[in-house]
């Protein structure tokens, strides 16, 4: 941390511990200077980073004051989606959201791309050179099916952590999380199943079940612990359900992570049912506060949860480096592994598990952790601050993803109306089957820069000029 | 070139152009040095290979002399699969060659890897290294979905060579021939659709068929002609098959280019019947003779064609970098890729493009030609000289590739006999959805060292010792 940061995190926690308190005005930057023995400029510095985050004001000729806290942000309330099993649409947003990467001037408050500028993924990058410049032969054939043993056998201890006993032949390696989800759900299902979902849910693997003909039935969730036992215990009894399909931990959008007893919970619902649940934990290591919390995986006591994960949340999208543990399901998910890509590529995972070993991976994820956690912070207070009274705003618990509820708001529009400001969107009704939770928008909080600020600004103005409009047009 | 393998070369064209015939005494050391104006040391390398070629002997005292010509290749007859649609099986024995990379000792003639320890490899490995080092944002989060703008330009590039008009936007990148296939058959059927296939045909993707409860109709093919028109008509007017999955060009495992006129019939053979043809490329660039052939999708004009291939067989397998043109089935296959693997790697795709921009993968392409090429006639000799009288072997116009067809041979159990003595063979029953073929074996010629040498004695042995049983057991 550098130095300005040390002094604006001590006043932060000053505030929040009620020492300074709304209308307080702020020792002098001179007295501050005395008491960290810093420089003029490191304080000022610390004091235009408070008052960026909206936490301080300066007043001309009189000095710093603390601004009154905001009320805690408004849950959006549990979700409602349609209650009968739908086919997936949304293609063409999701693809106008992840077809391509996004020039250089697109600011893409929508896409869930982690810091991937963190100094701590430095040793990565060295070693994966010093992998790729060598050349010699082990390593450029293919590779063992099941992944490089190296990799598997760092997941293995890595996934303790989450209260998971694995052994490194209970993991697969797959290319991203994306491809373990999708043979998850090629091996549970055949055309005109029904799978069912949390709702919102990740678009990528909605998409999935449209690719094959699959259909969503999207349960009731609850912002904060997530879906709902009793929503889903109903849909078990009338539908003929083949798999639940879950990001239980840092949920991708809402941010909750499940309780552990909803966990177990869960976990004993599909056992009584009898159907398979496919577990998404790509968020699952960014936890705000340590221990990460547990999986599923970890309450599976007869192989029903087939976890799948990847490295790009947590350390780069582009090494394209996943798992799965599939579980009872583990010869027919090395099939569908065999006829999808093949043995996945050597050297990134050589290099990832080099990476881990070393202890580089732990030490990255507390770096890119702090900050999020402190950006959501940030974020938070701009939206509030900036989006219109009533707004709603999810409180994630780890990862760097924020859900936002604007009552009216259509985002899809709002979307396309910025297209020409260079600021990209994810419009909340990706995250439906049907479309649904089209006033809702999820937000990128890896970054809390400058450039982020105006963006949400332009967005909020953007929102505020749809409200007048409709207004307008109402009378 | 060496100055031996120079020598070599020159002495071997002498002999195929009737200059030196069998029986006769060759030029002895001495005359060769001058010559030549080489060394003794030279001359004597070039006869010690053209000896283990066994198109020479030396005879004591006396000097070196042509051995007889050995007969040409019996090749194997027209393929007879059973003629009907059939569920496909074998994954145990496929997963025996695939499951594993094999251990240093093993001896692998069954894989299909290319000499991945080719010099001319050396740029792409530098390019690599520098790509990976430098760590910077572009190429670390989620590339363009159809891929690298670069890399599908130079597709679309060399995609001439072989008749082709190609767009860039016309060409997906995949991770790998393999997923190229799966998406392409993914996109194509519904479980318990019928494919027709080339036969015998690549496991890889006859076990796409399996996994998705899908058909295979084989289709007889000649080893030197490739599929059968008038058996693949008879299949079209009789079963309701939804697409075409065939390896035109240097066919893995026997070896065949078909003639440019069947390629256009069997373009025009499709457009009658309406059905879809998946064209695997994989081998195409691997021509001993320029130019390369044309491809299938090169007489496509209503676009059916969906041509798969990737860099696994002319660079190196563990980079994953392959490629689709859809044709008409673009949209689709874009979402398909979307819901299987997200966007794939990016510095894999900017390093293999660097590669072909800067000239390396011509120069490389024609180093390895002439590698496999050489080995070709010296392996077949080896197979000649070494297995039982009556032997058929194919003859490849490209790849590395051999097809080999005993007589009475059960090339499942040679394999499990031989696992101890650490020599892999790819028995031929695994090309076939039903285990036919397993009187035969593929052999991978990348190399025609004198390990392998060594290797094809044992597998000899092994065959004489299997007859010999079989022959006391009948008695
Ligand atoms: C919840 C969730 N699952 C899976 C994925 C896909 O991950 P990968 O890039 O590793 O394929 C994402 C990425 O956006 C995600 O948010
Ligand atoms: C004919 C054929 N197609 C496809 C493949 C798979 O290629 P890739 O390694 O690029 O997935 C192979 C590899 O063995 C092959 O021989």
């Amino acid at each position: 941390m550098k130095r300005y940061e040390e002094v604006a995190a001590t006043i932060r926690q000053r505030m929040e511990h009620g020492l300074y308190r709304a209308g307080d005005r702020l020792p002098s930057i001179r007295e501050l200077c005395g008491e960290f023995a810093v420089s003029i400029s490191t304080v000022q510095t610390a004091y235009a980073g408070l008052e960026a985050e909206r936490l301080i004001e300066a007043r001309p000729k009189s000095g710093y004051y603390v601004l009154p806290r905001s009320a805690p942000p408004v849950l959006p309330g549990v979700t409602r989606p349609t209650q009968r099993p739908l086919d997936v649409s949304q293609w063409d947003h999701v693809l106008n959201l992840v077809g391509e990467p996004g020039a250089e001037h697109v600011i893409s408050l929508g896409r869930g791309i982690p810091d991937v500028e963190a100094k701590t993924l430095k040793p990565l990058f060295q070693q994966l050179a010093a992998l790729h410049r060598r050349g010699h032969a082990a390593g450029l054939k293919y590779d063992s099916l099941a992944g490089s043993p190296q990799l598997r056998e760092q997941l293995a201890r890595l996934a303790s952590s989450s209260g998971c006993l694995l052994h490194p032949d209970d993991i697969l390696i797959t290319t991203g999380c994306q491809e373990a989800l999708s043979i998850a759900i090629r091996t549970l299902t055949v055309p005109g199943d029904v799978v069912a979902v949390d709702s919102p849910s990740f678009y990528g693997s909605m998409q999935i079940l449209k690719a094959h003909q699959l259909k969503a039935m999207e349960i009731p969730t609850d912002p904060q612990t997530g879906i709902s036992q009793e929503a889903l215990e109903l849909a078990l009894e009338q539908w003929p359900i083949k798999a639940i399909q879950i990001t239980p931990t840092h949920n991708n959008p809402l941010g909750y992570t499940m309780p552990e007893a909803r966990k177990r919970e869960l976990v004993a619902l599909a056992q009584r049912f009898d159907v398979a649940i496919i577990e998404d934990d790509i968020y699952g290591d960014l936890a705000y506060r340590a221990p990460r919390p547990r999986t599923l995986k970890s309450f599976d006591d007869d192989g029903r949860v087939l976890l799948c994960s990847s490295f790009s949340k947590t350390l780069i999208p582009s090494l394209r480096v996943g798992w799965i543990a599939p579980g009872r399901y583990r010869d027919q998910v090395m099939h569908m592994k065999y006829v999808s890509t093949g043995a996945s590529a050597t050297l990134p995972q050589l290099a990832v598990a080099d990476f881990i070993g070393q202890g580089h991976y732990e030490r990255h994820l507390r770096n890119v952790v702090r900050q999020y956690q402190r950006n959501l912070d940030v974020v938070l207070g701009w939206v509030q601050a900036l989006f219109p009274l009533g707004t709603g705003v999810s409180y994630p618990q780890g990862g760097f993803l924020l859900w936002v509820e604007v009552k009216g708001l259509d985002s899809v529009r709002l979307n396309e109306r910025m297209a020409a400001s260079g600021i990209q969107i994810a419009p909340g009704s990706l995250f439906s089957a049907s479309g649904k939770y089209r006033d809702c928008l999820r937000i990128n909080y890896t970054q809390a820069s400058s450039p982020m600020y105006d963006a949400l600004v332009t967005v909020s103005r953007e929102i505020a000029l749809m409200q007048a409009e409709q207004a307008a047009e109402a009378v």
